[in-house]
């Protein structure tokens, strides 16, 4: 990797990385404007410009959540770390926690939510299914939690979760509501404040198409009520909400150093997200999710996501009998630099996940992917009718003119 | 900040930060070819071209560590990620804790030892100074702690704390030890293998002159093998090192989506490093140290850091009675463009935090800054010689040709 002259001169060779076609469940593929923002010089984390930016982002925050809370920011890790400050604000030790698992990200919130020292109650829906509203209700019946916790898009399998309802089945039982957004904040509808919700993480790398490194997070006034009274310190230094606010509000008080280029590009994302206009967004990604559709039917994958609660942005599709998902994927990046996922959990080597996400979703991605997965498809002796795939896409796009 | 017209298109004004020579106390200045990292185009997180990244920069950073360390990654969070990391993996509640405070970042030890259940004995020094091996040895003697707490390179004082020694004792004890080096860490030596750290962590917005975002970390086999046979999970699902390492190793099982871009830029900062070489870099560091020390006793302020335990990289300096702290910063921001630190804790608006890190340790800046500082000082009615500093410094550099 690195040579040594006799000078002790050392070179490294640069890294370039290939050019991908983005098309798995994140990170999407980044619009330029973005990258270009990551790459912009270096201003201090207390610079009057980068305080004026935290102030600008929460703004533009809140209108992509459309909420009015005031407790809206980005906290310094991925998704996942979101879900944490979440969990770990929200509970102290022995509080019950519903937790609704139906796939991999439900899972983890079960095992952050114990690790934080809450009594969890999980409750499960196969892979693919999403939860009756009447069910959660059951079970919040049964546990009394303090906070019930649910995926509003999962990961894993392409869910897509109505949560409004469940947000005020909650309240009604005296629970706050928490949900996860990672894969859905810019891609669908997520209505904060008019579904109620008490806390809420998002990502950066899916339908906002920014870099990962940053989760957008926000807390009802309600929420942030009960982690100003909590009895206990909050286990995470790094997460702690109380200490994380006292830097993004007007205090400035000094808490850790903030990733300064992904809040750049984190700014950029929302203000592109913003001059698409949401409805718009929505409505591009809805269309493109029926024309991949529309295709992948002519090529004889299922979707493993029960109908009508599919996410546009994320296409949890069937991998044929006899067809071997690594045969397929390694080929679709090596021919065609396309990126698609694999199945997680119970789904792995059953599934392919298909990411049209934020700046990602376009027409161009969905005939190249048809296109290509129809090649290695034919060439593996799966039966289906050439060009069938991108045509019945087209037929979708000739409509919506 | 957003005009919507009637056709209800949304313009955002682009953000564009003003030009800053970063002086303080982190961010520092980043190369340009760490910021042309950061704009290329996003490669999945499972890629084999990101997985192979990833493996370079183990290595990479191995070096820079000076460790064989298998257990060497960075955490996708900046510094006080990888401190409350190195905290949490190491200690189960109940377990022992020694730390070592003469500073804010000490003190922020104590917190996040105290959250993850530890039983901390704190010892304090006064801020500026640092410890003696005996004092810690006697502080062992009495608390036989599971591990000692310590910064080797305090960012509120600019305090070099030696920590060989101090390595030694623990160990004779049977502690381990682990140590701070957020602000060391390529600016002056780091020998985790020759001194027989057990842990350490840094940051990459410092001497590696990366922006601000992750969190390179390492652990010795002695502690890998503390946290695999840990009898309670880790409290932070997002920064267990196990299920770190096993996305970091040869397994690469999905544990969070990793920030690519940063990632990207972490590499390239350090190629950098390595491509000018440890120890030339560290004498860089050194020498402009040394200009900048001669121009600021020329300006009659003092390092209110003791007397050969000065961090080359962090001059921390007595603000003049009579003096006001923000007039001097605010001008210095207005006229040059320059950011230097404020005090923190006790130093607060007593102390001006001067950084000479990684890539900002150049003549330049020490001459722009010493020169800028003049005239503010001269204007606000200090008494100085004009001229003086920059040509004390001039008398350091001529001597080192």
């Amino acid at each position: 990797m690195a040579t040594a002259t006799a000078s002790e001169h050392v070179t490294i060779p640069p890294f370039r990385p290939s050019r991908r076609i983005l098309l798995g469940p994140g990170p999407s593929e980044v619009d330029p404007r973005v990258l270009a923002a990551m790459a912009m010089p270096l201003l201090g984390h207390l610079d009057p410009e980068f305080v004026a930016l935290m102030d600008e982002t929460k703004t533009l925050l809140r209108r992509v959540f459309r909420t009015e809370n005031h407790l809206t920011m980005a906290i310094s890790g991925t998704g996942s770390a979101g879900m944490e400050a979440v969990v770990v604000n929200l509970i102290e030790p022995g509080d019950r926690m519903l937790v609704c698992v139906n796939g991999v990200f439900g899972g983890r919130m079960v095992d952050v939510a114990q690790r934080a020292g809450a009594e969890v109650t999980a409750i499960e829906r196969a892979y693919g299914e999403v939860f009756d509203p009447s069910e959660i209700e059951n079970a919040i019946k049964k546990c009394a939690p303090k906070v019930v916790g649910i995926v509003h898009a999962e990961t894993s399998t392409g869910a897509w979760q109505p949560v409004e309802e469940i947000a005020k089945i909650a309240h009604q039982h005296g629970a706050m509501i928490a949900i996860d957004t990672v894969t859905s904040l810019a891609g669908v509808p997520v209505e904060i404040d008019a579904w109620g919700i008490d806390a809420v993480y998002s990502g950066t790398q899916k339908c906002l198409s920014c870099p990962p490194g940053l989760s957008p997070v926000s807390f009802s006034a309600q929420a942030a009520e009960v982690i100003a009274n909590r009895k206990t310190k909050v286990q995470s230094w790094y997460l702690d909400m109380q200490m994380i606010q006292r830097y993004w509000g007007s205090d400035r008080i000094y808490h850790h150093t903030a990733p300064i280029s992904m809040n750049y590009a984190f700014r950029e994302a929302l203000a592109a997200v913003l001059e698409e206009g949401l409805e718009a967004r929505f409505a591009r990604h809805m269309l493109n999710h029926h024309a991949l559709k529309a295709g992948v039917a002519a090529l004889g994958l299922p979707y493993l996501t029960v109908e009508g609660h599919q996410l546009p942005q994320l296409n949890c599709v069937g991998i044929p009998e006899g067809i071997d998902d690594l045969t397929v994927r390694k080929r679709l990046l090596a021919d065609w630099g396309i990126e698609i996922g694999g199945g997680l959990g119970p789904l792995k080597g059953k599934a392919w996940r298909i990411g049209l996400m934020g700046h990602g979703s376009r027409r161009d991605h969905v005939e190249i992917v048809l296109s290509a997965l129809e090649t290695c498809l034919a060439d593996l002796g799966h039966p289906l009718k050439k060009g069938e795939a991108v045509a019945n896409a087209n037929v979708v796009y000739a409509k919506a003119e």
